[in-house]
């Protein structure tokens, strides 16, 4: 042991950020993940597995820059072309969807695995986060963003991550204000990211350049719009002449709220107009679940129609993803998995024995054969141990 | 859609010899997955999910440089550092069991996970195996390696790969001969490849520099035992001559065939002391399971007693792993998982269904809400449907 040598034990150190489990919270993941995709099965989710590596291409066409930032750059020996280690497995659906399955109608997808992050995306995050999420393909109407995120909140609720509040913004609407205010694309970006952090000034900055007061005031009135239920009400009239675009986009949202209402009656919604947070594919409504007191996000999506266009086949689309490590680690699904307590055996090659160990753990047991010399923990692992008996092997509590 | 448009197509493609899975097949490697884990909890093998991604010095040191070639390379940058790609999950293990659990005594742990590497490891195989196996440190003798194949044994049996026949080697014998005669390091290596590849002239060619005769034929012996059983009896004449450290491995290889033929009395043994194949940080036994008429190995393993030594901790340990994609592939585990029957339910707001919806789905049940316009499959993936009569939700046989 060199508990004092710094450099031996530094070489065995983790990079910064990124995390391993040990037992018995592995176990408890494991579980976890079971209960979450065990659900999804039963929402008619099909799995997929996407592999850890793609070329960047494939991994980062129509999704920005975050993105691109965030993702692990590989040269391939065998092709020469530059790979990416999957930061967003989203990309990896939609691809899916668009050029292997090439279904009609909608389809639903569900995936679980591990992405890597450059750097972490906030204080505490992981850049090994274990990524669960699904996506429902196909369906542009506002049913399939109610089933999403009702199966959002039921991941949540799996993980015993109770009760979440729920954030709701739309991309669509400003989107559509920017394009009626006719923004350069630079100054869109700017003003994107100035609206995400509510900075005003900056804001008002931005817009000078805006010919059009209507469009300018609409525009700035995003900061604001942010709150309850009302807040709806109040983009009703503050957008009130803004085009045909952004009056569907306010029905969409509206309608999505009064359906969550009616299905989650105790659950707190946030509105927020300016919030236009996550990767940059989104087009439509996003959201995002908290815990209250918690800063970090449980889980967030969103609409992202225009994923389909870059992938050669324009389908809408929809999702929602979380980190499983963040789930287990934030929610009570740790707290009920301790391992049952397990039968001692002696290390022997009667094959009586073997016999009866086979058929105790093909009933579920957990048995171990004591090596010889094995030392016997004596915290409570196992509580009965196989003897012989007159010729028989026995299971007995232990002394 | 863009069939004819190849540049289109080509960048969707997925590097060469890197490989997904979609449904249903995706499903059945989870269910095989949970299969092989629990077997493994019931063995009392604990799990760990050691990180995609390390420093390059933990991943590596100790391991020889064939890994080292398999490991893709990354700048971490936080640190500046140099971070690998796990290509194999077993150092990882070992680095956890001296440097992170620290417990006296046997400890046994498992896992699975994604590794990858920069090239396939022969023709047909993925870059980008799903790693499970299992490792057990702490214990020197036969019956820990019993105790491992056994359970690699057991592996391939979940998977419905049988019969497995069982290649045996013994790397510990090799290097006490070298040892004794002299060999420099660069010859022992060369001659280590040679005797792979049962290059005899190659192999005499190199032995040319060995002044002791008997050390020389010793070596050269090496070629030609291989077989089944009575290739132990055959080495135990030839090597007669040879120091302690050769005769105990010898018996160690002679304790650990009759224990298994014990156990698995119909399975072949296959026996072969020049066969050193694996990842360079074998010390000991040395075990490979194939099937008759497939080339690949299914599983292999050993022990490696010297990694605890650059770990700071020197344990011994034994152990085994698989490509749990290979083990779908090439047995039945996938044939008998195809999705029960489900249920369709018309998209609705109305509390009763959603709570009825919500009884079947806790019951196990699939149940999936037609979208607005979602076209019904009629390949039998639902079986029923709930209808509303007279008020209420009722379950009943599709039309």
């Amino acid at each position: 042991m060199n508990d004092g040598d710094f450099s031996d034990d530094n070489r065995w150190m983790l990079p910064e950020a990124v995390d391993e489990l040990l037992p018995p919270r592995a176990r408890a993941l494991e579980l976890l993940r079971r209960r979450v995709l065990d659900v999804y099965e039963r929402w008619g989710y099909e799995l997929i597995m996407p592999p850890t590596i793609e070329y960047l291409d494939s991994l980062l066409t129509g999704t920005g820059r975050d993105l691109d930032l965030q993702t692990f750059k590989l040269t391939d020996q065998l092709s020469g072309r530059l790979m990416g280690v999957r930061a967003d497995m989203t990309p990896q659906a939609a691809r899916i969807d668009a050029h292997k399955l090439r279904r009609n109608g909608p389809v639903r997808l569900c995936y679980v695995g591990t992405v890597l992050h450059t750097r972490s995306e906030g204080p505490g995050q992981s850049r090994n986060p274990v990524q669960v999420g699904a996506e429902l393909y196909g369906h542009a109407g506002v049913e399939s963003d109610v089933e999403i995120i009702d199966l959002m909140l039921e991941t949540l609720s799996v993980a015993g991550v109770n009760p979440p509040h729920l954030d709701l913004g739309h991309v669509g609407i400003f989107r559509a204000l920017a394009e009626e205010a006719a923004l350069g694309e630079e100054c869109e970006t700017r003003l994107f990211e100035a609206l995400q952090r509510k900075a005003r000034g900056e804001v008002a900055e931005l817009l000078d350049t805006v010919s059009d007061a209507d469009c300018r005031a609409r525009l700035a009135a995003l900061t604001d719009l942010n709150g309850g239920i009302g807040v709806l009400d109040q983009a009703g009239e503050q957008l009130r002449g803004a085009g045909e675009g952004v009056r569907r986009e306010l029905q969409h949202l509206w309608a999505l709220a009064s359906r969550l209402e009616n299905r989650h009656p105790g659950m707190t919604l946030h509105f927020d107009l300016a919030e236009l947070a996550g990767y940059q594919f989104h087009t439509g409504v996003v959201f995002a679940a908290y815990v209250p007191g918690q800063g970090r996000e449980l889980a967030r999506g969103g609409r992202y129609d225009d994923i389909g266009r870059v992938f050669g086949r324009a389908r809408p689309a929809t999702g929602f993803s979380a980190d499983l490590k963040q789930l287990l680690q934030l929610g009570d699904a740790a707290s009920g998995v301790s391992p049952a307590a397990g039968i001692l055996a002696p290390w022997s090659d009667d094959p009586a024995l073997l016999g009866e160990v086979r058929r105790l753990r093909d009933a579920g047991e957990r048995v171990v054969l004591a090596l010889p010399g094995e030392p016997i923990p004596e915290d409570g692992l196992y509580d009965r141990e196989l003897v012989e008996q007159e010729g028989r092997w026995r299971l007995q509590p232990r002394q």
